[in-house]
């Protein structure tokens, strides 16, 4: 099953160099989850030709501009699109005020229900499980409340190893069973058909976490450890490490060191400043300290594999 | 002096074919004036190298979306740039509670102040007036409440017949006098030198009207009669009028008609439905009505002659 992460904004704070405000599109199979929502993040939704009326799901990390003004626009295009599918938005204390203020004087009633739930900036938290995926948030540290989000598959999907049950031509309820994760036995308890000898191995759980806007901060370790794909922001390099400190930011050598800390498969930064017009440094600052670093690029997918 | 209206967005509803929703850019002189602002109006102002720091003066019409999603976004980027220079902004009741509520979650103390001035949606009221320009709000029907905004030059600079100063080798105290509109006499009453002889003749000072979202409504013309432009909202061709009655818009046709019995020089039409890929259609169906219609075209500028 597909899980993947499609960039659609990976700069800081002002749009520049052709790079948008901060927005992701997660897909885990058919289901698609929008996290965070810079302004003009439809118009890259349009532009990277994403299906974008799949997304049932909106994640906002916190309310600084760069991360949630492209929502407004959002949600009028699903309500003059028709959609009627009801919408849940997960985001800090305010955003549904927000969103309800501006339907207000619009006198927009929109076409479908929108359910908000409340992220709570401390602690791991189930915001939402679907069949085979948890999502949580979990606190990070910046100017205001903002939360980072993980994406925890539950169990890999057992997968056959159809040589062997072709050969045995094993009937469909004992390969129901199989793939359950159950070892078939008869009925005096005798092993039948087992998981080692008809399933390939079962792979880890995948997982995916995002750390939008944060300083450097080893309490993250717990809630993105072991991800097989942790986003970090970078907004800065080390050289600027005074300016990160100030606005509660990081740099790419800090983004290294916790996925170091967190052991982590692959690091994606982002979330870069406009004034970095080359990122090929930030990239680079980040290997020096972990290897397995890639640059969000805009329109690019990333495989959790 | 130039006077001219660059066009930022002229798309209904929804970005669409390249098209963004409505924002104007309008010069008079060195003063620059935003009318409008749907969201990403910030990206297009870069898009089309537009000084847009020089903006002081915001005009938005109404609090659909697409008229000003993209104002939050500007204004924290004028903010990020370190601005200082106050910022005027004239909308309609709800658009300050808009504005300030974001600041407030955002944590956000702008480094310069934002004046807001509530406009009304009945009769003609001055706005704003600046050395050589007034600008004013007018009703428009819509479905919420809406206003159209005038920007009325108050005189034509009065420009000297050079050669026939160099001549008379004309004083510059009557120089000052002439440039002042006056006629030059002497201490007995008897003229020197006159308006007729020494100037061009005065051109009729110069107005341009907007009218965003609105139905076919007479009672407009008041507001915009003898406009030099006239940018009138043209969402529907004629085929759609039952839409354009229910939706409180206009068509082509429409937009002509009013140019007509307004009596203005040059109709600009815009707002297009994103049903329309190509607008030639909408053009000629204005311009069977009346002829002198320009299409809105982004990045592009027109002049008010």
């Amino acid at each position: 099953m597909e899980f993947q992460v499609t960039i659609l904004g990976a700069n800081s704070a002002v749009p520049a160099h052709g790079r948008n405000q901060t927005s992701q599109f997660v897909e885990f199979g058919r289901i698609s989850f929008l996290v965070d929502c810079g302004e003009a993040t439809q118009h890259q939704l349009k532009r990277f030709k994403v299906k974008y009326s799949r997304i049932d799901h909106i994640f906002i990390s916190h309310l600084h501009g760069d991360h949630y003004l492209g929502l407004m626009g959002l949600i009028s295009t699903f309500h003059l699109n028709n959609r009627v599918r009801p919408l849940h938005i997960y985001g800090p204390k305010g955003l549904d005020e927000i969103i309800t203020i501006q339907l207000k004087y619009a006198a927009t009633f929109l076409k479908f229900p929108i359910y908000f739930k409340e992220t709570i900036p401390s602690g791991k938290n189930l915001l939402l499980e679907l069949d085979n995926i948890r999502i949580y948030s979990f606190p990070l540290k910046h100017r205001i409340p903002c939360t980072g989000f993980s994406f925890e598959e539950k169990n890999r999907p057992i997968k056959l190893i159809k040589e062997k049950i072709q050969e045995k031509k094993l009937d469909i309820v004992y390969i129901h069973q199989l793939l359950q994760g159950k070892d078939v036995y008869d009925g005096k308890g005798n092993l039948l058909y087992s998981q080692a000898e008809f399933c390939h191995p079962t792979l880890a759980p995948r997982k995916y976490a995002y750390c939008s806007d944060t300083c450097f901060d080893l309490t993250l370790i717990p809630y993105i450890e072991d991800a097989d794909l942790l986003y970090h922001e970078a907004t800065f390099m080390e050289s600027e490490l005074d300016r990160a400190r100030s606005t509660m930011h990081s740099t790419a050598q800090q983004a290294g060191l916790i996925a170091i800390k967190a052991g982590v498969k692959t690091l994606l930064i982002g979330h870069y400043s406009g004034r970095y017009i080359d990122l090929e440094p930030l990239l680079l600052e980040a290997r020096e300290v972990f290897s397995q670093t890639l640059l969000s690029e805009e329109g690019q997918s990333y495989s959790i594999q």
